[in-house]
């Protein structure tokens, strides 16, 4: 955690500029980098009687850390993926609760 | 959004009835049809020690728009997969907060 | 319901667990065993510059049982993943409602 769930991107684009955002990204949210997954799904999309290339869209799952830094989240991480020529980009944030995480069986607001 | 996320059942599929359901589900949504996302996921699922069809099943992400609203959208949803052949379908709607969703960026709420 | 969405764990090794697994988890719900989906997602994982092997991480989606509950079928889950080699996981459980959950398009909390 935090976790982005990509769908849209090819996981070749995300790659290249996986390090510098992910280094930006760490220092708004205070931690490591290593506490970050980055995830490209396999998706085929239609639309409207067509098969149509999957619109950009990042899914960030994580713990509730606020606006501000929700915000200052959102604006680095489209940034990046614009960098990468990516024009268009929708990101939503999932909000998973400390009390129902679990890493290797031990609830996480236990840890 | 609204984003149908789909899994169990054949992109195919749901293309060949994707323009009446689009229309019919923005209609109750009272928005565009270029407002949804249909993605179709790669799954491989298991049961009991042997590898099973993966059980159709539809998330449906949006922001809230009431009982009624739902009711009638899982209804109509409903009705086209099973159209389409797809004797059960389960779906789950899936809340996103405009104040934790991002176009290009910009919080959705101050749009 | 309830709902394993799976990544980063070949589908065989979960193939492998699933049955004893599931009657476990099964027995924690007081519920049937095929109330269960599981479900592994294909993803490619990017890390630093590079493709790395996917996290093992397994969301669990289903209706609120309270505290104990999720603990004891995260602590059993956890157990029937390290069982198969598999050292860390992480389980995150996602909250769907009773009233935004529908089977062929009857809302749950009516049936």
């Amino acid at each position: 955690m935090p976790q982005l769930t990509i769908r849209g991107i090819p996981a070749e684009r995300i790659r290249e500029v996986s390090q510098p955002m992910l280094e930006e990204l760490a220092a708004i949210c205070e931690c490591g980098t290593d506490n970050f997954m980055i995830d490209c799904m396999e998706t085929t999309s239609v639309f409207a009687g067509q098969r149509v290339d999957t619109y950009p869209f990042i899914e960030i799952s994580w713990f509730e850390r606020g606006t501000e830094t929700r915000d200052r989240f959102a604006f680095a991480l489209t940034k990046h993926i614009h960098a990468i020529g990516i024009e268009e980009v929708e990101l939503a944030f999932k909000i998973y609760s400390e009390d129902a995480y679990y890493i290797n069986g031990k609830r996480f607001n236990l840890l």
